[in-house]
């Protein structure tokens, strides 16, 4: 196993780190890092916003909860990013112009650029010693998390990558079983999946029970049913529609 | 830098592979890479299909055009996949859950999920000496694509991953100045950003003039203008709905 897929193997979400910066060195690692992911057509229809300002993390924190918002070495936003492209000057704004930005194609190409830029960056912050947490949670209140980072239209602010010196380490959390992932050459059909989601179901069970702390009894599939029974962030689809993206 | 620092900033996509095909080793540190990445909540909202089966490649070049969609050493499919919890026996089919399925913003965690995945899976394969390339030009035809690999509702399958042994190491491609992607505290307005984009495009200009192969004379602004100015892919939205995705 090489250093590569050794960190990898490695990697757990870390959601306590200490207030130390990261250094500029680090910063500029990282983000040349996700820089060199691959971009469909090389169109980069994503950015990246560092976030370094207490005042700013603060105001992300109220809207995500999560204390690992505010105290960080560093916290990155990724964005899908069809801005810089509508304003060039030197583009026709005909109407197939127009239609292609607004479309749920061109949204997908900016969310997939996003988050593959995103992932060099986790991956390389990991490589450093240091450890990482995606957040979703800002999406919870989406409209007051573009606010904040004053995200004009085209630009859909997704989620963060929240970077540091972690103070605990905790377990790596069990995957579903590889099976029920990965098909070969089409897809299985879910009556075949079944018998690994069963099986993951007790591996979350006794993983819950086992650990240290915030232990509960608890499968998979009692944790989605419960996610999935209450509407949750009905908003982002009518935001993204306002930002003239995903529109068709 | 580190080995992994170096992997990712080495990263060129390939294009030309030869046929011979990775060992089940290679393959499954690879799919077992992408299996690490972080999923949103846990709820793994992705599938990755591998394809070894020549005839299926056949069918899926015929689709994207590329050479490499057929000769390669072994070609992932990434999926957003809500299907597997729509399908589980246990869970409460209440309105909720219905709406919560259909969402965008279930559309866009199965999109994250997907690509993350993916970009774990291309960092494993580059760090074992393999070339890579996503394949986007599989949604020219999204519903073939899908029919191809029997994807039931609630998947959309996303783009491929090409992976093999090289036949061609092409030069890094120039990207974006960081400058104008990457964006502190706030969203940089686009007049801040043009002055790089202006050099990008002489980058680029540069850059096309002096490669070997395939040489022209194009700005980055001129290709985003040809790009743009035909719709494409315009079903992409509407298939994405029929499969009850990012509907609301």
């Amino acid at each position: 196993m090489n250093q590569i897929i050794e960190t990898i193997m490695n990697h757990r979400s870390i959601r306590k780190f200490s207030d130390k910066p990261l250094t500029n060195d680090q910063i500029k690692t990282i983000v040349e890092s996700a820089h060199r992911a691959s971009s469909s057509s090389n169109v980069m229809a994503y950015s990246i916003i560092g976030v370094s300002d207490q005042e700013v993390k603060d105001k992300l924190h109220a809207i995500s909860g999560h204390d690992h918002v505010k105290t960080n070495g560093h916290l990155l936003i990724f964005c899908a990013d069809l801005h810089r492209i509508e304003q060039l000057d030197e583009v026709e704004r005909s109407e197939a112009f127009q239609e292609n930005l607004e479309s749920t194609e061109q949204f997908i190409v900016g969310t997939i650029d996003a988050a593959l830029a995103a992932q060099n960056a986790a991956v390389a912050a990991e490589s450093l010693g240091l450890g990482i947490c995606y957040l979703g949670s800002l999406r919870n209140d989406i409209e007051a998390f573009n606010d904040v980072l004053k995200a004009p239209s085209h630009v859909v602010p997704l989620f963060g990558l929240a970077i540091g010196h972690p103070r605990e380490i905790p377990d790596i959390k069990p995957r579903m079983p590889l099976q029920a992932i990965y098909h070969e050459n089409e897809y299985i059909p879910f009556e075949k999946q079944k018998h690994y989601i069963q099986e993951y179901d007790q591996t979350m069970k006794d993983y819950y029970e086992s650990r240290n702390s915030n232990n509960k009894q608890e499968t998979w599939t009692e944790q989605i049913n419960q996610k999935y029974q209450k509407p949750t962030r009905m908003d982002v689809g009518p935001f993204v529609k306002s930002k003239n993206l995903n529109k068709r």
